[in-house]
């Protein structure tokens, strides 16, 4: 590509709106230009990025067996209120009426038309395991669009769908779109993990998040640095921190701690660490003929997980206690309250490590005191035990591997079983070998194309820009003549160089728009084109091309001869995988 | 590819709502599946054909300086506003509002995002012309979607848009589409005219439809079968069909025509050619203070071209005239109406072949009485004379290479000179070279992507099923083995010529499916590969392998070693333009 034909349209500035790195270098290089509110026009910049991202997610989709169809992006709303997710969705789900007043939406996802594809479709067993995927632009009607192509409302996504005969199905299903991912996004030379997740709304069992490593990332991440453990902090698994419980070495005594109501102020007036303090949380669950009451401990220095919490049996749907059954319960306001006489029976569950702890300290249920020297058994009968509570950095990994870390991720992939959910609501069956018609077992398969981009960049720039990794870049080498209309020299050589790497089937532009270099360095440095060859009349004296890769500090001279090898070198070394 | 590891759905019967041919074979091959009233899923094989019609429009975009890139489907309504076109597009524009109560379309088409994006990002006459693309989904909300994807309501498009900086430029811009137009539909392997045509809602000056021919098509064409003319009938010039006006021979003379107020009937009563008549007709245009009343003269057998009509000066806006009117301006009801003697004065226009005849026969305004023997200056004043008239077969073609014939098309391409028709409604501007802000002079350009495929099939199809063009088949050769699983001999030559044909580049299917043959036979008929081999036990014995193509009435039989480069020269035949 010759700049001269190509449009590049860089900016000085970001406008106001761009909080991030990634939303203001998009605009600033002019890969995007906003249209509405999380709404963009892909620029020719853009776009290529993108063509290259979804091309490398159609290989290896293809690769591992999907077939590619294309389903519309407005889609009837009988499958959603067939579905129930037409009233489950809530306001992201874009509704419209067509002209003869017939209820539609501009579709956040696929599983409702593709489950009406393949109950239509799939009639036996013989034509299962079959996955199909699609590349396509998609709505999802944000109440706070930010963040450029990050958390946009209109984007492109690749969305699978496994259909299996069986659970066992599902899972040869899933490892192939688990594999898949994991060279995808190694492809895309992008630092990430796959993470173990919670399903969210689209409900089913069983799924993976695989997150771009940023700072900037939205989730929290809880991972091991020796060995492939990751989940969302939401999920990941709290192990005791105890070994096992010491034997008890003090006695129960009720200690005055006026105006400490906070475990921290406790410890600090006792002189203790926090960590043998323990923290009530006080849970309420309404029934149709009355309430339950729970209490749940923490270690002090420990948060409640509330995911976590509303797995114990009997706590789903838990609220926070109101002050007044608080008081009604235990017989006191919030601030020192503990698992020792209650006024009314309370049901107690304390988290993993709390079960092991001995000689802790605890609110006495009446203000102003706190027990110290508690023990399990002895002061309390042995306690209902649970993973209540956030991982904290240097948790042992629940692999058994190592310690955990933390760190914050962008999502850019997703994998669910969604088992029958959608095939027992929609009646998708197919005739098992039996002859007896059976739900069809799902599984679907996100990736956010548009916001690999942005996440791509969120781990990739400098104060001067994009620094994109090869197999996305919009073009892998630039090309800067020093005089390309000025000098024969400059020109012939250029032009050679040119064709030499398209001969090497390497992405190259030649910058013959007659800019300034120092405006031209900049455009593509902000572009952030990886390698960068400067053609200039005193170096083709000596036969050298001034070479400089976007991330080195320095440029380096090669030979005429040596160049293209040694940049095609480069790229091809980069996009192995 | 492996069929074992493809989605072939065939279906014996097509759906009650399929009426034309593409629509039912497209249905019955598993092309595309109904996902609501002209909205559907692009299936597994239909959107391989998708792809191979967007790279060819894709290359010759690129090939014609055409720059990529992609615009949001959902629009602002604030910019339909601005263009004026949010009142004037009609129901068929998908409307919405997002959960602010924001109004947006889903695009129709996108001349409102594209003029947005130009005058933000064109401020100087050097960035001019630029032509950018977009192949992409849009929504037009049909009133009576049918026809499959022939008049979707959700269809792919291509659609470009050039901006130049004065009118020599867009009609640079305008030839350069034109050409690749030319260039695609040729490569596509389609028969087609490129058809001057009337511009529509879309608005501007200057234009063609590109057609494919088809008996089933839903646009009239006129063409010229010894040179490129054609043309919509509503737009097709139609000459004089007589030389020059002949002297007057008869007198004009009142003749007693009882019940006869056709042309057809008084031209069988008084003996003589239906061509020496002349048809009435009267039209009625409103203004603040009144009402003009017009008389226009076709010959007898000819009729009025309303389009032609409304162009005349002071005609646009016209309505036919009530009875009323026409008592009281010509003092006697329908049916025996002419320009002589009329009781109000009427404004008068003849078509260009009525004003060159002598001695002709109109009615006399008075019931049951026709005057013959009329003659222009003689009995009546010389009229203003137009185009008034739909060409028939056997007009002379306006460019004077021969004579007009008719068919039908279907509209798969369009060009437009837009002129500043956005530009100004939008106010896009850009500094000319005498630093003054100027309007941006644009054009647009639109490919139907999906419909190309219905259009093939109306014009490559057979009673077996669809014949694709090589160029745009789902596959190109499919390769049927007699007994893959149970001949180990036609297992292994099938699998080399399989691995022989990708190595050549051949879009090749494995029928691996283990049908029987019939089965086999129907399915890719109707799926309409254009090549098949057919791999048996007994050819091979004789090193043979039989081969088809899909437009043969017999099978041939190639020798093994002759058979990949026979059938690789068929299709890069097919496919060299």
């Amino acid at each position: 590509m010759k700049a001269s034909r190509f449009f590049i349209a860089t900016l000085k500035e970001a406008p106001a709106d761009a909080e991030i790195v990634s939303h203001k270098l998009m605009i600033r290089s002019g890969m995007i230009r906003r249209a509405a509110g999380g709404i963009y026009s892909y620029m020719p910049l853009g776009l290529r990025s993108i063509r290259k991202v979804e091309a490398i997610v159609r290989e290896e989709m293809n690769r591992a067996g999907a077939i590619e169809l294309l389903m519309p992006a407005v889609q009837p709303g009988e499958l959603w209120q067939e579905s129930g997710r037409w009233e489950q969705y809530g306001p992201e789900l874009l509704r419209l009426k067509d002209r003869n007043d017939r209820d539609f939406v501009v579709g956040p996802t696929h599983e409702e038309v593709v489950t009406d594809i393949a109950r239509r479709e799939i009639k036996s067993y013989r034509q299962l395991p079959v996955n199909f995927y699609q590349i396509q632009t998609k709505f999802r009607d944000e109440i706070r669009p930010r963040f450029g192509v990050m958390r946009g409302r209109e984007f492109i996504m690749k969305d699978a769908y496994s259909f299996d005969k069986d659970a066992a199905g599902l899972q040869v299903s899933y490892q192939k779109m688990y594999d898949a991912y994991v060279r995808i996004f190694t492809r895309l030379g992008l630092h990430f993990r796959a993470v173990a997740a919670d399903n969210g709304s689209i409900g089913g069992s069983g799924s993976h998040e695989f997150h771009v490593i940023a700072e900037t990332g939205e989730d929290d991440i809880a991972y091991c640095a020796d060995s492939s453990y990751a989940a969302n902090v939401e999920q990941a698994e709290a192990l005791p921190l105890l070994a096992g419980r010491a034997a008890p070495a003090e006695a129960l005594h009720k200690t005055p701690t006026p105006g400490k109501a906070k475990c921290e102020a406790v410890a600090e007036l006792l002189g203790i660490p926090l960590q043998r303090t323990v923290k009530s949380i006080v849970l309420a669950v309404d029934r149709d003929d009355g309430t339950d009451v729970w209490l749940l401990l923490v270690r002090g220095d420990h948060a409640l997980n509330e995911v976590k919490a509303s797995k114990v049996p009997g706590l789903a749907g838990f609220r926070f206690a109101t002050e007044a059954e608080i008081v009604e319960w235990f017989g006191t306001p919030p601030g020192y309250l503990g698992p020792i006489q209650t006024k009314k029976p309370v049901r107690l569950v304390v988290d993993r490590t709390v079960a092991n702890m001995s000689d802790f300290v605890c609110g006495a249920n009446e203000v102003d005191f706190h027990y110290t020297g508690v023990n399990w058994g002895r002061d309390l009968p042995e306690p209902e035990v649970a993973d209540l509570r956030n991982v904290v950095p240097g948790d042992p990994s629940p692999d058994g591997r190592g310690v955990l870390s933390m760190c914050r991720g962008i999502e850019v992939g997703h994998v669910f079983q969604l088992g029958t959910k959608y095939s027992d609501a929609m009646n998708a069956t197919f005739l098992g070998e039996n002859g007896k018609p059976q739900p069809i077992v799902m599984g679907c398969y996100g990736i956010g194309v548009t916001r690999i981009l942005g996440a791509a960049i969120e781990q990739n720039f400098d104060e001067r820009g994009i620094i994109w990794p090869e197999s996305i870049a919009p073009f892998e080498v630039v090309l800067c003549p020093m005089g390309y209309d000025r000098s024969e020299t400059v020109r012939a050589q250029t032009d050679r160089l040119y064709e030499a790497l398209l001969a090497e089937d390497i992405d190259v532009i030649l910058d013959d728009r007659g800019e300034r270099p120092g405006v031209m360095f900049a455009d593509w440095e902000l572009i952030g084109v990886p390698h960068r060859l400067v053609i200039g009349e005193r170096g083709l004296k000596e036969g050298k091309i001034e070479y400089q890769g976007r991330r080195d500090t320095q440029a380096e001279l090669l030979t005429i001869e040596q160049v293209v090898s040694v940049v095609t070198g480069k790229i091809r070394a980069a996009k192995a995988v």
